[in-house]
C-alpha cells in the first residue's frame, strides 16, 4: 500500500551535489559547476539542471551570483557540531519543573511572536486540501454513527491503517494490537500508569522533552536521566550499570529523533537495548512521535522491531505529521495491552470517533507517503537556512546539533551564557525560545544551552531573531 | 439565548390528564374523558384532543379500546417504589471492582444483543442533521485551523456556548473559569488528581457510577459510600458524621439523576451540602453530566451554583445530550483552575479543536434547547414503558426507582435474587443488563439490585426481555 516514491532526476543529482559538499569537494566560496556542464555530466536538460540548483538554493547550501554561476554558501563540515555525550550527575530525582515550563508556554501564547520554539509544524506543510476531502467523505459515509461512543480501543479501520503504516518499519502488528490514544502525550501518560507507580523510578535520555519531565512530576515519580549522545542518542553502557544498581520502572526514551537532540539510536544498538531491557524485564515506552521525519534514505526501525518480549509500549501519533489539532494518536502495548485499555477507558473512555475515521479515509487515499515525503523536505530545507544563519550570526564558540530527524536544534552557547535570561530577553523582543533548563530535572546542566525549532517556513523575521541573538550572545557575560 | 419553550396546548392538557393519573382521581382500569368532552373541557379542537391521547399512550399511561376510548393503564401511585435509603457499611476501603466491571462491559460489545444495559442516547435521538450541518459549516469556516494545536484550555467560542449554558442554572461564569475536556471522564479524573492522592478517601453516593470507582481503584484511593435516598440524594446527616470523624479528600457525587439511582438533591439541601463541605474544606467534584435530562418542569440547579469558596469542581459534557462520540466535555474548576489546566495538558495536551468548533458552531443556532425538550419527552416516554412492562411482568415484591431524570432505573430483586448470576444467564438469551454489584466497592450489598436503562427507544425485543427477566425471577432461587 505505502510504496516507496521513486527519486526525480532532479532530486538524485542535487543529492549527489549535496554529498560532494558534505565532503568538502565541493568548499565555503567554491564555484559550483555550470548549468551547462551539470546537462553534460549527469545527461539531463537544461530545465533540470536549473531545479538543482534551485533545490540546492532553497537547502541554503549555495547562492546564485549574477553573472558567475552557482557558489557553495554553507558547509555542514565547517559547523561546530556538539558531538560530545551529554553529562547529568547520576542521581535518581524527583522532578520539580512544572512551575518553570508552564511559565515558558504560557508565554509563547502572545500574539505576534517569532516563534523559534514549538515543534510543530504549521497548517501550510500540512495536507489541509486532502484532509479536508476526508472529511467530507467522512461525513457523508459515516453519519450518524460518528455520534455513536466508538470502540474503546479504537475504530477498525483506523486500527488497519496503523497496522499497515506500522509494516513500513517492519511491524508485524495486527489490529487488536493496537490503542488508539488522544494524541501521543496521553499514550504516554497511559504507559507510565501502567508500568510504574509513585516513589518508581523512570530512565530518560537527558537532556529530555519536559513533557515527560511534568508527567512524571505529577506521577509522583523520579527520574534517572542518563548520559546522551548528540548523535546516537543515550549511551548502553551507561544504562546498564545503572540497571545493575538500582530498581528502574521503566525506560522512557525518543530513540528516533529525540526532543530536543535529533538524535538516533543506529539500529544495533536498538536491538542491544531491547535485550538489555528484555535481561532486567524493565519495560521501554518508547516514543515514535519524529520516526517519519528522518533527514536520511530511510526510516528508522524503532525499537519495538526487535521486541520478542512484549516489554516494549511503542507511542506514536499524527500530531507531527498530519494534524496536531486533532489529537489521535496510539499505543502497541505489548504485553500490557488489557492494562492500558483498561486505564484508557478510566480516563477518557476512547478517543474521538469521527477523527479517527478521517484519519483513516484519509491515510486509505495513499497519499501519506508523499506528504511525508514534501513534508521531510521542507524541513531539512528549514534546518539547513536555521544552521547557515546560526554559522553567520552566532559567535564561534556555539556548537549546535545535526540533527538527523525531527524539528529541533540544540545549542550549546558559550559557557557564561544562562540560556533563561536569554529567554527572557528575547521575549521582550518578541521573539520566543527554549532555554536548556525545561530539559532536564537538573537544574544547572542545560543552564547554557537553548533549543531551537525549525518547524516553521523561513523568513526574514527569523532570520533578524536569529541575528538579534547573535548579538545578544557576543556582549560580554 | 436559551429562551424556554412554551408549551404546546395539547402538552398543557396531557399534562393535567397524567397528573390526575398520578393522583388517582383516574385509576388503571378507569375510562378517560372522550375525546368531545375533551374538547368542551379545555376548548381544544378535536385534532388537539386527539394528540393529547396520543401522547399519552406513547407513554405507557394510557391504552385505546375499540370504539370505547381511552383507559387508564399505568398508574405511578400503583407502582412499588423504592423510597428508602441505601444502607452500605461505613468503611473506608480500596477498590477492587475493575475486573468485574471490565468483563460486565466487556460483553456488551456482542453483535445483536438487546441493550438494557448503556445510558447512552442512540444517534436516532440526537440532532444528527444538525451537527451534520454544523460540521459543513465548520470544515467551510475554519479549515485550515482545526489542523493547529487548540488553546489548552479550549477553543473560545466553546467556551462562550458553555458559559450560556451555564448562565441557564443561574451560573456566572466566564470563559476563562472553563476547562474543555476529552468527555467528562477526563474531566472527573484530573479533579481526583487536582484534589486528592493515592491513599485518600473519597466520598461517594451508594450506589454510585461504577466508572468512578475504576478510576479510583486506578489512583489507589479509598472510596467511602455513604447513604443515599433515592429521591433525594446522598444523606447529608452521615456526610456530616462522617466529615467529622475522619479527613476526607473530596466528595464526587451526581446531584442530579445520580446513575443509578437517578435521585435528584432538593435546591435546599444542595445549598446545605456546599455550606457543609465549605466549613470542612472538602472540596466537592460534581458529575452534572445528566442535569439537562430532568423529567420535571425545570432544570435543576447544581451545587456550583451554591459555591461561594471556589470548591466547587463541576464537571458536564455533551455525551448523553448532543454525540457520545466526540468526546467533549468541561469543568468548572474554581479555585483548582491552574492546576486542572496543568495536569490535563500532562495528560493529553488539549481538547480536539475541530469537534470543539462543531458543537459551538451547533450551539449557536439556538437549537439546542428546542432538541433537549424532544430528547427529555423521549426519555420520559421510553422510562413509562420500561416501568409498564417491569410493572406487567415482574413480581411484585420487585421494587423501582422512579427517577426524576437520567436514563436509568434501579431495581430492587426479590432477595434471594443474585443479579450477577441473572446478568449471566441473561446474555445467554441476548440480553445485557447491569448488575447491581459493580456500583459499589461492597460486594453483597447489591447483590440483589439491577440497573436497566431506557436510553434507547422502546421495541418488541425490549418488551420480550423485561417478559424473560420476569420468569427469570418467578422462578424460586
Amino acid at each position: 500500500m505505502h510504496r516507496k516514491i521513486p527519486k526525480f532526476a532532479y532530486e538524485e543529482v542535487a543529492d549527489r551535489l549535496e554529498s560532494l559538499i558534505e565532503k568538502e569537494v565541493f568548499q565555503v566560496g567554491d564555484r559550483l559547476p555550470s548549468v551547462r556542464s551539470l546537462r553534460e555530466q549527469y545527461g539531463i536538460s537544461i530545465s533540470t539542471a536549473l531545479q538543482v540548483y534551485h533545490r540546492l538554493e532553497r537547502k541554503g547550501l549555495v547562492e546564485p551570483r549574477e553573472k558567475s554561476g552557482y557558489f557553495v554558501q554553507f558547509s555542514r563540515r565547517r559547523h561546530s557540531w556538539l558531538r560530545e555525550n551529554s553529562n547529568p550527575d547520576l542521581v535518581a530525582r524527583p522532578v520539580t519543573i512544572a512551575e518553570i515550563v508552564t511559565e515558558v508556554r504560557d508565554s509563547a501564547a502572545r500574539e505576534g511572536l517569532v516563534n523559534l520554539s514549538s515543534p510543530m509544524p504549521p497548517p501550510e506543510l500540512l495536507p489541509a486540501a486532502h484532509l479536508h476531502t476526508a472529511m467530507l467523505q467522512t461525513i457523508r459515509q459515516f453519519k450518524p454513527d460518528y455520534l455513536r461512543y466508538p470502540m474503546d480501543q479504537g475504530d477498525e479501520r483506523l486500527q488497519r491503517q496503523i497496522a499497515i503504516l506500522s509494516a513500513r518499519w517492519g511491524g508485524t502488528v495486527s489490529e487488536e494490537d493496537i490503542v488508539v490514544t488522544h494524541g501521543c502525550m496521553e499514550a504516554i501518560s497511559l504507559c507510565l500508569q501502567a508500568v510504574a507507580k509513585p516513589g518508581d523510578t523512570i530512565i530518560t535520555e537527558s537532556p529530555t522533552f519536559y513533557g515527560f519531565l511534568q508527567t512524571i512530576q505529577h506521577m509522583d515519580m523520579k527520574v534517572l536521566e542518563l548520559p546522551t549522545n548528540p548523535v546516537t542518542g543515550i549511551c548502553l553502557d551507561k544504562l546498564e550499570t545503572a540497571l545493575g544498581r538500582r530498581k528502574v520502572a521503566a525506560c522512557l526514551l525518543v530513540n528516533s529523533f529525540n526532543n530536543p537532540l535529533g538524535s538516533c539510536m543506529p539500529q544495533k544498538e536498538k536491538k542491544e537495548l531491547v535485550q538489555l531491557l528484555g535481561r532486567y524485564e524493565v519495560p521501554l515506552i518508547e516514543d515514535d512521535i519524529y520516526g517519519d521525519l528522518y533527514q536520511g534514505e530511510h526510516r528508522p526501525r524503532p525499537a519495538k522491531y526487535y521486541d520478542r518480549k512484549g516489554l516494549v509500549l511503542h507511542c506514536s501519533s499524527f500530531s507531527k505529521t498530519l494534524a496536531p489539532g486533532m489529537r489521535i494518536g496510539w499505543v502497541l502495548p505489548g504485553r500490557y495491552r488489557e492494562r492500558i485499555i483498561r486505564i484508557k477507558y478510566m480516563q477518557s473512555i476512547a478517543a474521538n470517533h469521527f477523527l479517527q475515521r478521517v484519519i483513516a479515509q484519509y491515510l486509505e487515499t495513499n497519499r501519506y507517503e508523499r506528504h511525508l515525503k514534501k513534508l521531510r523536505h521542507a524541513l531539512s530545507v528549514q534546518m539547513m537556512q536555521t544552521l547557515k544563519a546560526i554559522q553567520h550570526y552566532f559567535p564561534e564558540q556555539v556548537c549546535s546539533t545535526c540533527p538527523q530527524g525531527g524539528m529541533t536544534l540544540w545549542l550549546q552557547l558559550p559557557p557564561k551564557v544562562d540560556s533563561y535570561l536569554l529567554y527572557q530577553a528575547a521575549l521582550k523582543q518578541d521573539i520566543h525560545l527554549t532555554p536548556g533548563l525545561v530539559f532536564s530535572t537538573q537544574k544547572d546542566t542545560y543552564r547554557n544551552y537553548l533549543r531551537l525549532s525549525y518547524a516553521e517556513p523561513w523568513n526574514s523575521a527569523k532570520e533578524q531573531a536569529i541575528a538579534w541573538i547573535g548579538q545578544y550572545l557576543k556582549k560580554p557575560h
